[in-house]
């Protein structure tokens, strides 16, 4: 069938709320690592990456081979949250790979397969805990759009989805991002003030909720020095300390953690996203066992343990994470995108380089121009998509294992694109 | 690996918040059809089904193989919400079986792939449209365990899960399901009067959400004139009506939709389980059109639109759906079925049968006997749980595509186990 | 001044929120015993008593004296919560007269000096003692205006002042009043099996809040039968008993508190209205000693403790409430009143008699008619006011104090305006 | 009676939760002026008047005059909201002594008599008014204990009255008042960076609400360019300005208002405390008239309008504000204030002068150092009393009407007491 024949059914049928698609308006097919090709037969570089769920790209090999055999083997597809041998593989590579050399002692809690899920759980468990209600989130925050864990996202409009000026919303208090008031404030002393003042109206907090780079918000990469700071502050109140890793986990900031060298114990951790490392539903929550007080189904789900993504997230815990190599391979590649980043911000007046690692994008000033240029870009064979408040960030989340020529091929069209953009504003602008 | 290897990574790293490998403690490594196997090669009979999310059975034939064809040819696997062939493929298929034939105008959401997601996204657009903000919600009912879906959720010990005396669990107001004060009493003259009392202190109803058979709540099936009668009051006081069809959608009530025959045309139907016909996760918002004012991505998800199941699901619906065979089919087996249920409930005093379609099962009068009887089921190789308030109801979720001969053999454990188990009981007693 | 003349500043310079005004469009400049005297020197017979906080008629002369001594001799006025002999001769007369006769352990906490005042501070520490949200409240139930209050009471009107649909409403369960499903349905056992039932989305609640008679939500008085079935389901679930006795205390109901003589043995007892005697502000909430759990200050006010309201309450409960003649003076008036009403009730077709004691009224079946009725009333001298969820009730505040012969001309002028509004009606209708 | 016996009534009788009677142990019963005398005929100078409901001191004469007048001549007491020739007269003279000079349109709303009430009545129009939800409060904040009010308090113990970790105190939110990061960060560009980021996660706000000077907060008096920030933000954001003037109006500023002379026009200001005058319970809404959309009863109380309080206001009105004597009276005395009170901020290292006009203290450092202060006052025959987070600001709060001899008497006992503890405190630490 013709693309327009084909897209003729999400006009009449799918609803509003759909998307990406408005970006990236073609039929895609088939994708095969970086590249994902469309019914005409046009092959696209993906810097987008399913937002970060494809960081190993799409059908990876290995994967797909796992996978293929386990559906023809007549392995479970479904088995709620009863053991299965794959559960019981994946759960020991986890432990073999991740935790131990770690030295995490954290228990895994399968979470409905959504990252909002593993949110959800995350914050019922921190009240539970603690017996405590508030929670502290933080601006730009991006957490998911389930009642509790859009109660912690920042965006306004996203937030409107819920209806009734957001009433629904409670048991929140934001609180500003490291950065969000400019370089120079301390946004960490002003966190400090705020809840060490028994008169402040912030009722005690049960859990610090952070992501140590912010996806949707912008690119924003907390400092070491705050993400440290979050953490003592927590412990001296009381509080938990929840990462959410679901965007910037799975070696997106170029370790597997976006924590990991810092000093600082997380309570619980999300994960999603790239956790299945093949784009499959896949999310849980990484909890202290301590804190494992959960009564058996007191959160559960349907598809909680999704067995075709234990499948595939063992393969690439077993194929990119035994040893170091994979990581200095994302050293290496960072260094290649902050380049190629740096010369797209040397075209656009005040731009500014953003992000951390893998997750690195460029703030070019206005969200009319960086659709501009990622429009551009996908008429050039390129997937790119912004990020931010005024999604004003030009965001480059490629697969980790683009190889370095696609990589430079997908930023020469994101450099091209900038310059033509910005020669046609000026032109505008005249 | 032996079993016991196998189960002590669960022991050492799994939340305690697991719970189905409680009752069924042992390890499956494949299952096919309505059989599920384990590490020892031992075979059960299958009557959960994944809580009702394989209607079609574990692996059925055709969706493996166009599964794996999708795979090898590097179909896309994941695809946020972007055009795919494969997408379009599955909308047109549940346009052509299932909307056009029974007139229905409803657009679709692919919200995030969990149940739950489907019902955040409900009641949230719910909210948008109407302007109000009170869900009516009812006794019994289950409808996930996100914040939002849990506030319409009335299982105590899982509205706990939430912590701090359920604070965040507001605007809902839980009333009474059909039936809920025994059989004499008209709960929805109850409602009527609540709801048109002006000085009830029970605020302008944004929408009412129902399960048509309530499956974690006991089997409790409304009657189609509780169910005509609550679409009718909707109207009158400018609500929506919310079909919550997630369990019993995709034919377990007998037909496709759980409220099919009767005259009501809800506004929002959720759907999830067996949507993608396979175990996969997969969940849909049906939207009336006129309602459907959704922003682009104000309710998104990282694996809304999971494309693995997009394959599945269109192959279930052309299987299955295409024409009224199937449907005949499960007419008979429910036959069978209540035939069977009457023979356990004879053996119990008291006992009730409960449900509707191949979503049946018995009221034993005490979890503590329905817990008895499901443990000896399993020991002979039976997979059959509890449900209710009070776990008292032994409940059927069997494959809809069970062999009459395995449904016959699975309902005969059940009998004996009913028998040994209520033997057992009575010399205790005595 | 002329009554226009003082009339236009309430135009040009108070709120439109103002209301009884709106009814009784005349101004006033004197008053005594049951009689009001406008600025034109016309008199009127009141039969609203200040919404029942006159019981004892305006400017009691015995009342009158002892404040008048009091201000004159330089007492204090306004003392925030200290110590004054004033406060400690009202608690010893309250003590001798009202709680130590009754076998009343109460402690007496002087709330802020408004009804809804007592009424925040109830639930406050309904939540504090028992660490659970819920506060079960019932249809039509009226209980101040402020927002823990206003979250209690029924009326959509009121409830509609909050803004944003209610949305600061929550932390409450409204459930049928007693007779609120009509006379066959028993309401009580409703309730029962919503709050014992584990799945009904109900939560344990902290407290029941009831009044005795109804006031505003149309003289709804419960049955002995219903109000100790609330005392008992309270006790089997771990929940305390409020009883709001502010407008059916201080001899509204026939005896001093609305529950004498019943089953009961309340928690918390609210009172203001009529507390002070004199229509001065003052509230107060009785505590059972065990539950006097406030740290000092927690809940408090700047005019708790209205230090004039402490001489004229002591006063009244001297001279009204020492021996047992002034209750038998109210069971002689509530004959007179009944069957006054009754005459009334004869004239109107499907009429009922609502109420009990001295706060009775006539249901006349629709507010256009009730106002109608209480303007004719105005016109011929007689103050009286409608209630009820439609406003459909004729209700009868009279002071207590009220002599016969002008009870029975209010009562008369009350059935000539009922007459002549049935006739205008029948007119009207033909 | 003796102190002693008179005091036993309250151990047995009145609730723990009374307060300032710990403080001041002695039983009052006389009061003229700035003088309160006990049962011994002790006299003591009052430097808290009535937490400032005192601004004219005890028991005016011209005010007590018209009062008993008023009685004698069967003035109403008790009116409801009915027309009365008394609230016209008020109402009159508020119009030509207040509102005309200040050319200020504000209509006055009678609300329940309880700062509180004025409050709750505010905060539900401007969600009315704006349809909107949030409310901004700020650091230190005191507005009543009633749940609307009491959300917007910042205090953590009076919050936690409200039970169940404060679950009910939503729709807030809470902010650093001027001053409170210390002297160097502007706290008005935190509030706007915050309320201007769309992805701040801080809803858009109904109203900003705030005390020119914090009373309980600890004397904090904003700046004039800090109350005008707000002023000008609140306009750009759609969100109405509602100043708190409870404790800081009626004179206690050193203007009528407490916001007087500065470019800012509040949508809404409540007054409660002094506005009667005599210290009877009152409390009014003044509010835009634009904004007057209430309808009748919306926002009800009965004993709203008291009518004692009607007479005092106005004789206090026409006594005291007719012209500029009383103000530049006051210009004078706060001179004195501030002179005594740098005296006594000398005596103690790293003490600071907090507040401005009558409304001043010191912070002396540590709530043990300021409540040893006030323990020696009190010994000494001075009434005063401690505020602040940590209750370390010792604050006077003596009638505006206190001869300046009295005054001087009453700081010198302030300046004794505060060598004496100082010297202990050394002593003790030494």
């Amino acid at each position: 069938m013709s693309s327009e024949t084909l897209k003729s059914i999400f006009e009449t049928r799918e609803s509003q709320v759909r998307s990406y698609c408005r970006s990236f308006d073609t039929v895609f097919t088939k994708a095969s690592g970086s590249e994902m090709t469309n019914t005409d037969g046009k092959t696209y570089i993906d810097f987008l990456a399913g937002c970060s769920s494809l960081n190993y790209g799409h059908n990876d090999p290995d994967m797909k081979q796992a996978l293929v055999d386990h559906i023809l083997g007549d392995g479970i597809a479904h088995g709620l949250d009863m053991y299965t041998d794959t559960k019981a593989q994946f759960l020991q590579a986890y432990e073999d790979i991740i935790l131990k050399p770690r030295g995490m002692s954290h228990k895994i809690m399968m979470t409905g397969p959504t990252g909002t899920n593993a949110v959800e759980a995350a914050i019922k468990l921190a009240r539970k805990v603690t017996g405590r209600r508030n929670i502290i989130s933080f601006t730009n925050a991006f957490h998911g759009m389930t009642m509790g864990a859009l109660s912690l996202t920042g965006n306004a409009g996203k937030r409107a989805g819920s209806g009734n000026s957001n009433a629904g919303l409670t048991g929140v208090t934001h609180m500003p991002y490291d950065g969000a008031f400019g370089d120079g404030v301390d946004t960490l002393e002003h966190l400090r003030m705020m809840l060490t003042n028994p008169s402040s109206g912030i009722d005690a907090p049960a859990a610090f909720i952070f992501e140590p780079i912010q996806g949707e918000g912008g690119l924003n990469a907390a400092s070491q020095d705050w993400i440290e700071g979050i953490g003592k502050l927590a412990k001296e109140l009381g509080a938990l300390v929840i990462v959410d890793d679901i965007q910037s986990g799975c070696g997106r900031s170029g370790t597997y953690f976006g924590f990991e060298g810092m000093d600082i114990d997380p309570d619980m951790i999300t994960q999603a996203k790239s956790l299945s490392g093949f784009g499959l539903p896949f999310a849980a929550l990484l909890i202290k066992p301590e804190l494992d007080i959960w009564k058996p189904a007191e959160h559960n789900g349907t598809f909680r343990g999704n067995t075709h993504a234990f499948v595939t997230a063992r393969v690439a815990l077993e194929k990119f994470w035994k040893n170091d190599s994979f990581q200095q391979e994302l050293a290496d590649k960072a260094l290649i995108l902050t380049a190629g980043l740096q010369a797209v911000a040397d075209e656009v007046h005040g731009a500014k380089l953003k992000g951390r690692g893998l997750m690195q994008g460029v703030d070019v000033g206005s969200g009319e121009l960086a659709s501009d240029i990622c429009a551009r870009c996908f008429e050039n064979g390129l997937i790119i998509e912004t990020s931010g408040a005024h999604d004003e960030v030009v965001k480059v989340l490629a697969p980790l294992t683009t190889p370095t020529k696609t990589f430079q091929t997908g930023l020469e069209i994101l450099l091209d694109a900038t310059r033509s953009a910005t020669a046609q504003h000026k032109i505008a602008a005249e």
